[in-house]
């Protein structure tokens, strides 16, 4: 393969993605050339602990002791930056690396989601290629989906289930009956949930990868200020049996879309019809909706993380740059306007537990008239002389701001015992149930 | 926008993907330019019938008498075939046209699947790009998510949901309990079949496109005549019942598999569990499973056919030429050899109908053993006095040999009275009912 020039390739970060790159690397040189032109080397790697035991051989590269080191290097055509968080060393190396006119590919949700409008105006105004496909979905295409292969189409919204660790505490919760806190403790023993967990079940991670599938689809700039979010830690098992007899499944949904009054960004956990291709996505697994208009509704699916396949991402991206192929000339600016909360309107699940005796039913529904939210459909459980009972309610399109000031005005009341839960009901398409 | 440089296609064919191809880029002048970096101008048009009511204005382009002139203006940076079939003006067209170096894009996969292997050839031979986004799955960027998304994988198996119409029978033969003739006639009254079926119905069309994929996949080289295609025609009301209550959706499915002799593919209706997600892609959605080592399981869904989403993948390919992006230098050779027959194995479901007497069970079970076949469940209906009852069957995985001797030496027998059923079960990595 003297023919193929050769692709030099620094790498920052060793973890399981960055030993996962350096092993496909090495293993498929053939295959990676023949479908690149390139030949790739990997010339220099910049990790914390050089001695750690990783099952790869690096001594073929130049370890530099720290990662910034990687962007002063000339002969590196490509900076991976695998190290993570939305500032420090990632994001100096990132900075760096495009200001001298280095391509950089990277995993990073965080960085984008913070700092990717400025990085993307850099990154062109230095006519580099800022790559990010293995920041979203893991192995998911669903970056160069949305950007090139629906490039004929303007996006009216994005949404789907962004996080792994999420989707796999509400299919144990589904499958085994679990409650959350149980649930997540089983998730952390099969290392499907970090130790501090708060990241993923507080909806941040998603919130990160929704800012940038967002700012693909509309505003060019990812705006993480502006996604409104909710995470898992309300939500019971009595929820999702409800759902379930409602014909519904609860997901924590990443949605952003266009309205008339600008973009919406919201990830919290909402109910999904069953007959949803969304439902059934169960466990780690990732899923992305992607609504075109010329194309209509788009569905991908795969693994959200995980080594391979999130290296599987980070490489698409290197044989990209690798055969000179450059992602579209601009970010799919088309708004800048954000939706103001004021104007949102949906559908809603509401819980409450209310006091067994005469006349509450006629409290309650009383109330949702004077607030003009109406019901599509009304459960009332249990009258074996319990004193509490639950009273489970799904409302008509309704404006959001009615629906939290009659969830207030009832929690007011005597006879409601508990602060109401509520939940979005995204009918995705669907027909009434 | 007078900086960008101008890029003028020819277009062959103006049906309806044509038409809307011709809509979009008319409607989209700006959206387009800044998204490609060049303006585009419908410089070429030949259509059969020039005074046709379109809807579009294409007095400023030349219209041409027959297609292959365009291959011969010098002016035209692309052809777009949208003539379809595989010879005659299309092949004639695409060769010409290749052959001067001009790039193509095409929605044609039945050219492809019967001459795609010296059409590639050519294109590489003169430097310029044979692009067929469109020929798959319609708007579904597959052909960009196997070829550019999944690169730095080996691909194990494609398989999907490649026909809308079929896809669209079997919906409603299973929501409205409907026969596949009334069905038929019902998608033929919607518009979703054609007044002649049977390229769809028979499986023809889907193995068209699972030719693609699987060259993609693996061979390089389109290989239609190693297809193996069975279509919808022998499906009645009954086997998806029964398959109901097995735990089990009826869909056709295009598979393509490397195994340890070679690529087996097949299009074929297929039980599939109802966990598995292609189990809830109803009426005339595709969907396409694409297994890769690293990235594990993809999943990608979306219209397969009509104007707007046809058009969507013909121009996301026009805008990938236009900025210069070359897909991988090779196809993903890994493989020429085709599984021989006799190796297969799998599950299947069978579907006697036997005489309601003493006996048949038994001599029913003992040819299957005599054939080593043996059944994981086993159904009997039906003992209410009546002649025949419906004896259903789902083996352990088995020789297909074995169990297409087992059928035809169970068809002799004069206990069994109409000839036997026969279905693959594809279990689509769901863990066993």
């Amino acid at each position: 393969m003297a023919e193929y020039e050769t692709l030099k390739i620094g790498i920052a970060g060793l973890g399981t993605v960055g030993a996962s790159l350096v092993k496909i690397i090495q293993s498929e040189t053939d295959m990676l050339t023949a479908r690149s032109g390139r030949r790739i080397e990997i010339a220099a790697v910049a990790a914390r602990d050089r001695k750690k035991e990783r099952g790869i051989d690096l001594s073929g590269a130049e370890w530099v002791d720290s990662p910034e080191m990687l962007a002063d290097m000339p002969e590196l055509d490509i900076v991976v930056e695998l190290i993570g968080g939305d500032s420090g060393a990632a994001k100096v190396l990132v900075e760096s690396s495009l200001a001298k006119g280095k391509h950089v590919v990277t995993a990073n949700k965080a960085l984008l989601a913070h700092h990717g409008g400025a990085l993307f105006a850099l990154a062109a105004e230095k006519g580099a290629t800022l790559a990010f496909e293995a920041a979203v979905a893991g192995g998911i295409p669903i970056i160069k989906a949305l950007r090139e292969g629906l490039s004929a189409n303007h996006i009216s919204a994005v949404y789907g289930i962004l996080n792994g660790t999420c989707n796999y505490i509400l299919t144990e919760m589904w499958q085994n009956g679990l409650e959350f806190e149980t649930a997540l403790q089983e998730a952390q023993e099969a290392g499907y949930a970090e130790a501090d967990p708060s990241f993923d079940i507080d909806g941040i991670d998603a919130g990160h990868k929704l800012a940038v599938l967002s700012a693909l689809a509309f505003t060019g700039k990812p705006d993480f200020g502006g996604v409104e979010i909710e995470g898992l830690r309300n939500i019971s098992a009595i929820d999702i049996d409800y759902a379930a007899e409602l014909g519904y499944r609860i997901k924590l949904l990443g949605i952003a879309r266009l309205t008339a009054d600008g973009v919406v960004q919201t990830v919290a956990p909402c109910m999904i019809p069953v007959s949803c291709n969304l439902a059934t996505v169960e466990g780690a697994t990732n899923a992305v909706f992607v609504e075109g208009d010329r194309v209509g509704p788009t569905l991908y699916v795969g693994a959200g993380a995980g080594g391979m396949p999130t290296a599987s991402a980070v490489l698409a991206d290197i044989l990209d740059i690798a055969r000179g192929n450059a992602p579209p000339l601009t970010p799919f600016v088309e708004t800048e306007s954000e939706a103001p909360f004021e104007t949102r309107t949906g559908r809603f699940y509401l819980r409450l537990t209310v006091k067994d005796e005469p006349g509450v039913m006629a409290d309650v529904t009383a109330m949702l008239r004077d607030h003009a939210v109406s019901m599509k459909s009304i459960l009332q459980y249990g009258q074996g002389g319990a004193e509490s009972v639950p009273l489970i309610m799904i409302t008509h399109e309704a404006k959001e701001n009615a629906v939290r000031d009659v969830l207030a005005a009832l929690h007011g009341l005597d006879s409601v015992l508990e602060k109401p839960c509520f939940l979005r009901v995204e009918m995705m398409g669907e027909e009434d149930a």
